[in-house]
């Protein structure tokens, strides 16, 4: 059975995690992972452009077959919302650009893919994540964590697609 | 005097409305315009490939110096809002990817541009982007009126950049 690879991605403006990971019957391995980050002083569009090239460049290393990325949900804050969607858009275009599948977890199905139960916290969720990909510390920071974790996810879900 | 052009975006999902003005001297004069439809039956990921490549077109036919894309606002509705801030996203990755200026004026800033009062009611200022462009007819649909209103307000407002 050959190896299947999903790439996480926890969106962001600020901030966006990624995260790799090969399935070979049930195992499972990181691959490339990190998180891409944009400063407050540069000007939108070019956040925006940063997090397209580097997204992109993630796609090249690890070659996925299928892209998760966690849906969002946002109280109130809808400023912050307006730019991570915008971010979150940039992301989308490249899986279709690249003609991959995208998978879109929900927070709870991440938790219960992870842990077994969608009441897990965060610290819980990142503790599976170490424990699943056999890493030697917590991936940090905790967007990097979040990206594996759907990672793991869109794996689980892959034949819902 | 050279002429200016700006590219008005009234950013969308089902449609995104588009127009090209040129500005020589206090003379406006409408180039490219219309409106990209995107179906709900493609898929979300294919719905921004067409509108990236869609407008990416219109850049390359009007060769404008700046973009104007109207700031949006939205009520209680976010479902509709996620997926339009995904595809404002695209339109503003574009603008980077072209080293274009880009302005984003309010939807008042766009009535006192046209018809210099921020109470204006949509059919004035459709009216007034007929008149200013000596247009036939106003445009149709109302994306495209609206793209062509934030182009002229992204070439009154330039200087601000």
């Amino acid at each position: 059975m050959s190896d299947i690879v999903c790439l996480g991605i926890d969106p962001g403006l600020a901030r966006v995690g990624y995260g790799a990971v090969s399935q070979s019957g049930f195992k499972l391995k990181a691959l490339n992972y990190g998180c891409i980050e944009t400063s407050p002083e540069m000007i939108f569009t070019e956040r925006l452009l940063k997090i397209y090239e580097s997204v992109h460049e993630q796609i090249k290393i690890c070659n996925p077959d299928l892209i998760s990325i966690e849906r969002l949900f946002f109280g109130r804050n809808t400023t912050t919302a307006e730019y991570v969607y915008q971010a979150r858009g940039v992301v989308m275009l490249l899986a279709a650009q690249n003609h991959l599948p995208v998978v879109e977890p929900k927070p709870n199905q991440i938790k219960m893919a992870l842990c077994g139960t969608g009441d897990a916290v965060k610290s819980q969720v990142q503790g599976m994540v170490q424990r699943f990909l056999a890493l030697d510390e917590i991936p940090r920071p905790d967007d990097t964590a979040d990206a594996l974790a759907a990672a793991v996810t869109g794996l689980a879900l892959k034949f819902s697609l």
